[in-house]
């Protein structure tokens, strides 16, 4: 970051300055790793303790934070925040160098657009097409007749299969593999008999993969990732799956063959969804849960097997005091072992008696 | 697909025609996706249904189905529209265009047999022997000493390493990698000493690997997939394991080292397998379950930690009701309190009156 | 490994030679594997018993250890026995051949040591560095300003992306993936807005991460792995992750974002943690644990969600027997209504007597 005053990044943010205009800022980082030049920020005032230890020489507040050092005041810190990241991030024309470097192989027939950078050994195979401004780092493998649209990122050594098609700005991350077949079966006569996997997968505009995240083609049709959606690393989609707009699903999760997932749907890392499931929108799906039914619109669901989330912290704080459970059962059945014995006892005179 | 008269279609798949045999069928389609010119299938009887809203020019059922347009009757409709779909594939000359790419690094000392498609920047390393008709796909690389059966499927970015050995018909999906090291250390005075891991790894004939899958080699000797076992996407195979012939994992399960997997096991999705323990022939195991002990031939197991799957089912029933149970106990204790208070109470007179 | 007559290797391994010296050693193998010519090992004395199915010409013991065969007696058999290995792997030479291969892509920005070995299709990219002795398999790709130290190996198809760090000694195994951005968005008003992640990977000295594994770079500062830790294939580590010294983190185990990790942890495979929290030093995870919260220095804590490991296996008691738990709480309720009505029943007259 090209070293600034304080009081021209806070006309470039339009935040109100507070104190010192004059500091230099050549830096932006988060509380914990700022040093004396860089600038960092409170994504909430709780946080407004931990600035003590921090080097900082200014940071970025929201409304009503009050702090011991030159201040930018904004709406959302955070947000104002993660525009100053982007010019600390290597440029992409260094990640990238423009052109087409001679060790790519691109087969005659593909129809790729100007300005795209790609990079040594990439692999753009026959009927392939590739949109104006996206780049394609080392290795990237487009196998043949895939498409994709204008202004991607694909890193290093992703692999895309034939006839898929992706969108414009996707981002995939290095490693990524779409449109491997699909798991399917059918028990023959000498062993598994392979059922062909002919469909295709579409992510659609502005979906992120991350690396080694695997999205499996349909047996027919399609598999869909939806606009804008981002999936973390090492997440597995099966065939035929549909996922909606604007979902967010973290590392190691998995989606079984055929399940149709809504818009907005949020999943934290491990989970896993059994086929042909029917995720409604807004969901929101705990970490490491399972799914084995169908979860309803706007519904949040945690634990294996996955239920409402108020009714599985129920069972989980109960499930924690089990061993006592166990005992109180113990000594009620003793107590009214001894009553019983004391009544039967006692009553027997009574009987006799009436 | 070449567009085909049904009539044709029912001779050329021995089905009994039903209805119009003289519909045009130019493509094949599941349920959901299958258009007017497609013919689809119903894998079941209870899916008729759904037919309704499908645009399927004709429909392939099984027996005693009657649907309301062109049909194909037989045996096993799953199966039959299996293979049509295989026509609907992109040619395997056009994934794998013959011969070897000029940018292919073929060691002089590897022996790789004629009609063997080398894709750009595959590695074949030294004493490397590749099989006829196998092709391997773009940045495919054999370590070396590595020997690849005929008519193998390595798709792009495969890696394997040091003599590793691959039977015939073997399919190996992107970015799988066989014979890593096997994940085993030592303590040492200064820290964790490497076993170092000098084994291989063996897939038998017919064996087909997911994306992303690794497969470990031993420490010494093999581990080894058997003959037609399947796994799916990300599967994680630990060293010194054997697996079984004609086994299905689904994604993302881990089997730790060493352990012994029979025949025709099956497991759902992430599923943990702790190590050195034995699954018998024929177990079937739950989605996302946990195993700490062997697994009896033929048993269906299922949880966290794994169990016989009907005492698993009754154990997540009675964890559902955990909550209701707490109170039911609560309520116990009261009653019991208040019965032994009022039997005490009603006994004192009685003692005093005897 | 080159034929040494038994003695010959007492001599070389230090060991205490048992019976016949004569004996020509030609491999090593576990008790499972070896053959004729082999020698094997005790790794616990009550092993002794599986050594009568093995064919192996000699065997290493530990002390007050007796076999029925000629023997070396050494203090600790498994790490004598793994020396030995060592000879039986495929020579590096092999495996990396030295040079830089004419298919590498090495940027003339680009610091390269004396002796690093190159294979075909390594890209290293502006600004990078490469120190002594290291090996870069085909395919690795380091993007830009990547700094590897002396004597590391990068397997086939690693990728190291712009400006993150390897300390010596780092072992690499194929299809790593290092650096990719961590997962972090904010909601925008037209979808998720991506925070650009501008932080690096540090791998200090010693560190080996298994195939496929992942380590996302830190949104600002950086992501560690400390010294001698080993993460095995397909972990998953989030931005911001700090990771101790010495530990060991088997399979499919995911690390969320900003978690602190001591020194000396170990966890067992498919585990997940929480972002944010810490882990203590010598803390033991159990296997397919689910961390949400922190845990102290040396607990060894196990379950979904994890508890301290005692009261866990408590649990999973309890719940084994749950549904056993759930008919006595009914016999209970049934027993007390019965003697509910006895003791009212029963106290009605002596009501009326009163």
């Amino acid at each position: 970051m090209d070293p600034v005053r304080l009081s021209d990044l806070a006309t470039r943010l339009a935040a109100e300055l507070i104190g010192d205009g004059e500091v230099v800022i050549s830096g932006a980082a988060g509380l914990e790793h700022a040093g004396p030049g860089d600038i960092t920020f409170l994504a909430r005032p709780s946080l407004v303790g931990k600035l003590g230890q921090c080097e900082a020489a200014a940071v970025i507040v929201g409304p009503d934070v009050d702090v011991d050092r030159p201040a930018l005041r904004v709406q959302d810190p955070y947000r104002v925040f993660a525009r100053l990241l982007a010019d600390l991030a290597t440029p992409l024309e260094r990640l990238f160098p423009p052109g087409i470097h001679p060790t790519a192989v691109v087969d005659p027939s593909a129809d790729v657009a100007d300005g795209v950078s790609l990079g040594p050994g990439v692999v753009v195979g026959q009927g392939c097409r590739v949109g104006a401004g996206s780049r394609l780092g080392p290795h990237v493998v487009l196998e043949c007749d895939v498409t994709v649209g204008a202004d991607c990122i694909l890193f290093a050594h992703v692999v895309v299969r034939d006839r898929c098609r992706l969108g414009d700005r996707v981002i995939l991350h290095p490693a990524c593999v779409l449109g491997a077949d699909g798991f399917g079966y059918l028990p023959g006569p000498t062993g598994l008999e392979k059922i062909p996997q002919v469909g295709i997968v579409i992510l659609e505009d502005d979906v992120e993969l991350g690396a080694g995240t695997c999205v499996d083609r349909a047996t027919t049709g399609t598999t869909v990732i939806g606009q804008g959606t981002k999936l973390d690393n090492m997440v597995q989609v099966g065939h035929n799956v549909k996922i909606g707009r604007h979902g967010v699903f973290s590392a190691q999760t998995g989606i079984s063959g055929s399940c149709v997932i809504g818009d907005g749907v949020s999943m934290g890392g491990q989970v896993g969804v059994k086929d042909h499931l029917k995720v409604g929108d807004k969901a929101q799906v705990g970490a490491k849960s399972g799914l084995h039914k169908d979860v309803p619109d706007g519904a949040a669901v945690f634990g294996y097997p996955a239920m409402e989330a108020g009714d599985a912290m129920r069972i989980v704080t109960a499930m924690s005091r089990l061993p006592q459970l166990v005992r109180k059962v113990r000594d009620l059945e003793r107590s009214l072992e001894r009553l019983t014995s004391a009544t039967e006892d006692g009553s027997k005179p009574e009987e006799g008696s009436s």
